[in-house]
């Protein structure tokens, strides 16, 4: 197949390079040279027009819901210019009212798109493991599987355009309380006497048992592997932490839910970021807003 | 064996059961007759000091830490008329400090006593599965365990005096945190668009999963044979929850701990109560909190 | 002088008409001709944009920053039709973004602009006793300073282009924390035997003290002539409160600041707002949140 | 007057020296020796039951409301030695249950009793500037006056026993809710560029006044002569008001009522506490909490 991508970051450049690997025909974009340059030089195009033209597949990764208005619905925007056979898909984690304004502008012109956010950070991307959440119809979903099991193990379908943003979003705010929640529930446990190792191991064979305890415990030296046993390196960081509960918020606000743990969560990891200089930090080590003494 | 039981309601009734169905010679006693009859009344003696004189084990199960005080430190209590060699196990929910205070009081006179707060409801009582989390020294734990695998089928060891009761308190904070938040998730998906059932299989399989998304879904109709799709009937009341958290909080202040989610859930829970007279129901019926349109 | 005036609800309405009755000269124009109507049928233009042209002062009272937004900046809006020497007052309460935005785009064609949100509600409006707090150069505020005289009695200059939005936000911000703060500490001391009238006389006397206790008590009763004892009609509504709410968690995000009273002060309104249908009641209203048992 | 006082600590050895110096005979008792000689040594007695014998009036200035409890109900305690005509007067703050069952306690012995906590730190003890707030009956008040206002500015009749606890509580949270908030809304302006003075100046005038923004700026620099702006050296220390909010979370939970913002506010100064070692820092310091940037 031959597919358009933009947007060569972390994420995006390691997806796209699992796409050239299997054998596709790749036109790539970035605004960064380097960024191309670090997937292939040689399939760079000169601008993100030139990426949407004449591909089967389009496939853009962009840190905002802005940056994704812009690339298509800006004049002489990808809308502009790509054929309407072509396949749409964002992997970008935006606001939800974005995917949808974008996929009915898409779709006002019968060009058929996908909102695919991903999980799995940095490593999925370059191991072709991620997990994609996907909103679009079923015909569309199934247009893409093909290249989404290059890029990822893992697909759900969420829905119509936008639910797949609106259920990673929900997904990462319950994964912010969980992870907030297991700080606390393991700082109160030391605090009163307990072992940190015994709590949890207590606490995940009880009804305490969540993911972050699980398989990512956030208190420094109970579980190996994970980044509270590393000074909170890698991992997913604070900063996109952050940036998901944001768009929790405005999710909850646009639909006018109540968040009141969400949004209580988002303060806790502002105010860890803010305190600990934290935004690099894996978002576990929210540990340490409640034991400020476990900081070197 | 010979073993005392004090306080015989929903839960005490049926474990004290157990212990007689397997054998075992128990002395009966609690203020009300008629819960004394409901397991046997030819082991009735005339007060909980009878109960405790001359067994191998003497086991209460009491509302809250005054009572437990009272029972065993008041003039002419347990600790005044019990023999030496007793066992004393207290399987009350209490304060962790009132637990740490009535067993200094025994060590000091030589006796040896565990906290086992336990967990798996009137159902687990009946049913002899109930889970154990146990404060105290290792061997009385070996002393106590024959006749806690009567009752139950978990036993976990979570360290000295004090530390079963700290455990269950962090393990309940935690499990009210992640269905608060389960249920806020869930609310906030269904808002804007989303159905309940795709939301929560997407998020058990992603990093979002907890004990109360993956066996215990709070949303209508999404999970067989769980209380939210029988009107919240049975379960875990909201009034019983209402209670650790309070523990909780108790806890966190005499630890100098900050429990930001946890106070936030106790608030939420209480104003469920107090809106929607929900004391009475299963703890999963927070979701009529965040939708109440829900509401029969 | 000659004044264009875009957005005639009911703030815009009565402040317009406080103009024309001082004997200046307006250019009206609102989508809804009834709104027009309301205020003076001879006043009417065509358009925004024809109520821009030739003016000494252009004044624009909106909903949203999106509105703003287009207002000013589409192509053939205002800013491509005003003279360069007619003043731009913008009166909306909107995100403090957009104001910087739209200010910077008129400085970019030597255009003065002001943000100049008001408070004080439509009796303000109707009575000219608005207040007003601006931003933008002190010489472009005292160009306005007669207008604004006009139509309120109080003029605070909070800084640059945009500090007027931020100071509105962050005070009323401070408002929903201390309403829902009094509210809540009159439902405890009444739940706890306390008088509610003698309670807020206590506090308002003593370290307790804000506008919320003192001038607008949300106790049915207590204070004569305010909303709560009229069955909480009037005033501040519940959803205006909630959006200026979200325009302050909007600029938390914006400026990377953590408001968790604010943010839960935000989760409280909206569930006060969906388990009351309190959308368009006074926002003092969020006594009933803490008392059910008040609602008639 | 003959008067018993015991508790002779920061705030009760300067109350104690105003009745002395207003002429009273004072029989004094303290644990600690040199409390006693600060005040008067010649007015010491052996014992808190010999400062209760043979006085008009009693009144104690404890920690806690177990201190208050030992003292009154302990056998051999005040209540066992103390003539029926003596007027007792407790001072201390603390759980208006405590208040509640020794006021029931002296009544059963047809003794009179009043709560009467203080406000206004250790300078208005010494400047006879209290704030007392007190419950009890009518009668009972009028006996103590003359005394009260020896030691106070203001006395406050809340209702019934246990009132004056009560009210103090409700107060004292509300304090730590707008505290809090105001340093919140401080924070948030000048993150988003305004000045903290301007903002102030211009939130006292508008909806968003209240007592810690009016007599008690918490932000460094803004107002002369209060804490912010000598270090937050003085005042009212984190640890008292994290006593106090303690405080009004058991009587919110006493009372089954629901206080979010009194919750997260404890939670605040939580983590302000630990992560700033502020506990003896003025309360206003949790400025810190929201800007770390100003710590020094």
């Amino acid at each position: 197949m031959k597919i358009g991508f933009v947007g060569l970051g972390n994420m995006g450049g390691p997806m796209a390079g699992n796409l050239l690997a299997s054998g596709h025909e790749l036109k790539l974009f970035d605004l960064v040279d380097a960024a191309i340059a670090a997937v292939d030089d040689q399939a760079a195009v000169a601008s993100a027009a030139d990426a949407a033209r004449d591909v089967d597949v389009f496939v853009s990764m962009l840190p905002a819901g802005k940056h994704v208005r812009a690339l298509y619905l800006d004049e002489g925007g990808v809308l502009d210019v790509v054929a309407q056979q072509t396949l749409l898909i964002d992997c970008s984690t935006i606001d939800p009212q974005s995917a949808k304004d974008v996929a009915a502008a898409a779709a006002h012109r019968g060009i058929e798109m996908l909102d695919a956010p991903v999980s799995g950070g940095t490593a999925g991307a370059q191991a072709g493991t991620l997990t994609f959440i996907v909103g679009g119809s079923e015909a569309a979903l199934e247009r893409a599987r093909p290249l989404l099991e290059v890029m990822g193990a893992n697909i759900f379908h969420a829905g119509v355009n936008g639910a797949g943003q609106t259920a990673k979003v929900c997904n990462n705010m319950l994964l912010a309380i969980h992870m907030a929640g297991t700080a606390e529930a393991l700082a109160l446990g030391v605090a009163s006497g307990l072992d940190p190792g015994v709590l949890s191991e207590i606490m995940k064979q009880s009804s305490g048992g969540n993911w972050s305890l699980n398989v990512y415990n956030p208190y420094p030296g109970v579980m190996d592997g994970v980044p509270a046993s590393r000074g909170y390196q890698g991992g997913f960081l604070v900063d996109l932490m952050a940036k998901d509960l944001g768009l929790a918020l405005q999710t909850a606000r646009e639909s006018g839910s109540s968040v009141p743990l969400g949004a209580l969560s988002e303060s806790l990891f502002s105010l860890h970021k803010n305190s600990n200089e934290a935004g690099h930090l894996d978002f576990s080590s929210i540990q340490w807003l409640y034991q400020p003494d476990l900081k070197p």
